[in-house]
């Protein structure tokens, strides 16, 4: 057997290990009894740590080492898995053993503070132990950059949008923070003429869940291979094969419920478009989260709140709901999708306004881990930042530094892959709506089988074949830049769709 | 480290996996979607795989002969949990792989011409690849024997009914044998006298689940650590900590979703009182299929057709149900419960008819194992025996000895326990009964605390601590002996209660 081949085994073991730890995280969100999470926990770390060890096993890098050698006699799909699991492996050497564990455990500390400090509303209680993860987080992004051969902030995103660099980033986001400030305004402006009607009443989960699965089906999500619950928050899990898809219905709220399960099964159909041959290797599985996040975007933003897609929405909310009257009428679905609030919190943030929450996270966790913005200082920072960049000025911590758990979990490098998520989603609609003219009237009848083909052939099956720049050139001709999603978004909130 | 402090390690690791087993069987019977058994088989056997190569790791072979050598400095808890290491190991490393590998592709061709021959109700066409596994299982049990110090049957029996040894069983079967033929032909003739009206109607599953609820909620289900859903068949899944019952109603039963599930919340409850200190290693387990058995059977045959667990069911009968009338009063209610039939299917046997089903078996599997009894010939030998032990004369081969899968898929020695658990039920119910003396009481009032808490202490608690036969002996003061047993069937089925 070539040292290639058994690679191959190797990491088909590790995928099957995955898809167990995929199968135990879903059961604790949506199945498991409440008491359970200790036995729960003790499972999942066995099995992480397993894969951890087979990941970093000497014989491994040998392996690798053999294949890479011998590169030549590969075919392309075969280097590109060769390229990931390169990637796989020295993302999971690169930090030592010492250090991974103390990580765990100030996180866990840090995340243990977060709660007390959203509880106080005061960012100081969490602040000195934040510096420690900063501190820490700031060793591993040089040690990582050092196995990968990037700056230590790319080693860190390079997770989340492979093959993206942080001067790519930066300079994507400063097009869209000269033009987005004035956008949100105008925008603003133009809503005062036609604001849209609240809609009441109460929308039993029951009734959701019947529109949903409609909706769901007419989208493609195969039922057979992947199941749709109701759990506390909208999440995707699983393998390709068995994906698993969940939303939370809150019943006041007749939109949100639909709107996080088309955002799941943007991603979802993602997943089990991926190649089917490369199924259980590192080539197979999606291009990360910048493009996970592409794919739910296209879905619940760009395609579920058009006018063509609430055309097609309202006979099924009039039937599921057994609703009607003014505030059910096309023209005010679209405007309550649509409605833009310049508001503190990213989490509740419009389309148009999200993007401004990303960029200021984005720029001040790069300040933070280079070390020239104290963690102390970070409440100033954010509430300045955010003034400048959506002209928001928080009340208090907790509707600004302190809102997001993220950075306490040790998780830098990721809140940019929002970002490209949807300019990413906005070049793949320009460059779909380019080649499948009809696709605005399928949407109003409900049929999605030309978008959905046309993102299985240009992304979905290709894994993780290339890197996100090349994946994006690759399926729009053109290479990733601001323009489709700056267009998309002045047709839509200048021109009305 | 101990060497033995080592082994505790990677038991506990061991447990975890098999944790995750459970997990990803239960989720693939009640939760998967209907199409991913693809997927999931990868993830088990990998699984499976690991389990397996840790067992039989020449390190864990070294550590355990380390541990051993210096066993006098272990307390007796922790030299039971290496006696079960060693157990565990060497039932894992008995089998060559060559012969597993073997075993499980003739048992899987088996186990699809089981189906072949039960369509055609044609033993011939199964038995010459039950030949085959006979042949193969031989080897097996030979090897077994030999690395356990076993004659090759008991060897494969000690895997259900640790420490009890055939002659034992032999011995126990004879003295049923001797007295159940003429025992059911009296309970039969006396049933003549009071016949059980049918009860007819629709019993919704929604309904009959709130009735399963309320009991398992009174017996003592944790549904805070456990759960309880409907499936295919009724079984028990998960480890202690997190354990999962299910059961199947039938909308024209009113009876038999519940029964599964108080059978299935005996073995529950087992699990759920193991000791906690040793919940992660081997000791801590449960003492094998006949142990729990004898929890199912106490709780489903003994107590869950008693007169005095009747009188508790009958008014939550009433109420889920919203029946009444002759059918449903208590008198007609036990009679239905407890109805003797003799007929050719075990799994449709009631109590007392069920152990000669056992019996048969038992002799026959033996048979088939040495040699003397060629696999052609067992539709014969089949219906001379169940005429000798139960006056039935099974009409075809699906009747007959097609009915079961058992022996198809190679698993043998796995019979008897399910007899041996019956006759530890009884044993186990005079040795409460004689120190509880109020639970008749109790039961009629739908409390089970005496009775569940005695179990706890008497059985539950010990885990695998000891071999069977000494278990039965702790809790009773009296060896294993069939006498309880056919003093409660003699006590039931003659005196009426």
């Amino acid at each position: 057997m070539t040292p290639y081949v058994q690679l191959e085994q190797e990491f088909r073991r590790l995928h099957a290990f995955r898809g167990a730890l995929a199968v135990l995280r879903w059961d604790a969100a949506v199945t498991m009894p409440r008491a359970s999470a200790d036995v729960r926990g003790d499972q999942l770390a066995a099995l992480e740590t397993e894969c951890h060890a087979l990941l970093s096993s000497p014989r491994l890098t040998r392996l690798i080492e053999r294949a890479e050698a011998s590169r030549q006699g590969l075919a392309d799909w075969q280097q590109a898995n060769l390229r990931e699991m390169r990637r796989e492996r020295d993302h999971a050497i690169a930090t030592p053993p010492s250090l991974v564990a103390r990580l765990a455990r100030e996180t866990a500390r840090a995340e243990a503070l977060w709660l007390d400090a959203r509880e106080r509303n005061d960012f100081s209680v969490l602040a000195p132990q934040l510096d420690e993860v900063v501190k820490l987080t700031r060793n591993r992004a040089a040690m990582l950059g050092q196995h990968l051969g990037l700056d230590p902030y790319d080693a860190l995103a390079d997770e989340f949008t492979p093959g993206l660099r942080s001067r790519e980033i930066t300079e994507l986001f400063a097009t869209l923070s000269r033009r987005l400030p004035t956008l949100v305004n105008e925008a603003l402006d133009r809503q005062l003429e036609g604001p849209a009607i609240t809609v009441e009443g109460r929308f039993t989960p029951a009734r959701q869940r019947a529109l949903c699965v409609e909706v769901m089906r007419a989208v493609g999500f195969p039922f057979d291979r992947g199941r749709f619950d109701e759990a506390g928050r909208a999440f995707t899990e699983g393998v390709p094969g068995d994906i698993r898809v969940t939303t939370r219905f809150d019943p006041r709220d007749p939109f949100s419920g639909l709107l996080g399960a088309l955002h799941e099964t943007g991603q979802a159909l993602y997943d089990l478009g991926l190649p089917k041959e490369w199924r259980d290797q590192p080539v197979g599985q999606d291009r990360g989260m910048a493009l996970e996040e592409s794919q739910s975007l296209l879905l619940e933003m760009i395609i579920g709140r058009s006018r063509e897609f609430v055309a097609y929405l309202r006979p099924l909310l009039l039937k599921h709901y057994g609703v009607d009257g003014p505030g059910w009428s096309e023209e005010n679905l679209y405007r309550r999708l649509n409605t833009v609030v310049r508001g503190p919190i990213r989490m509740d943030a419009d389309e148009l306004t999200y993007q401004a929450h990303i960029i200021v996270r984005y720029e001040l966790e790069q300040r933070l881990l280079s070390g020239e913005l104290p963690v102390r200082n970070l409440p100033e920072a954010w509430n300045e930042l955010m003034d400048r960049r959506l002209g928001i000025c928080p009340a208090s911590d907790n509707d600004g530094c302190l809102q997001d758990i993220h950075w306490a979990q040790g998780s830098f490098g990721y809140f940019p892959s929002y970002g490209i998520g949807a300019v990413v989603a906005a070049q793949l609609w320009e460059g779909l709506r380019e080649e499948q003219v009809g696709v605005s009237q399928e949407i109003i009848r409900g049929e999605f089988g030309s978008v959905i083909g046309w993102l299985r052939e240009n992304v979905h099956a290709l894994g993780a074949k290339m890197e996100v720049p090349d994946l994006v050139k690759h399926a729009t001709g053109k290479p990733l830049h601001a323009g489709p999603y700056l267009r998309y978004l002045e047709r839509k909130y200048l021109l009305d769709g």
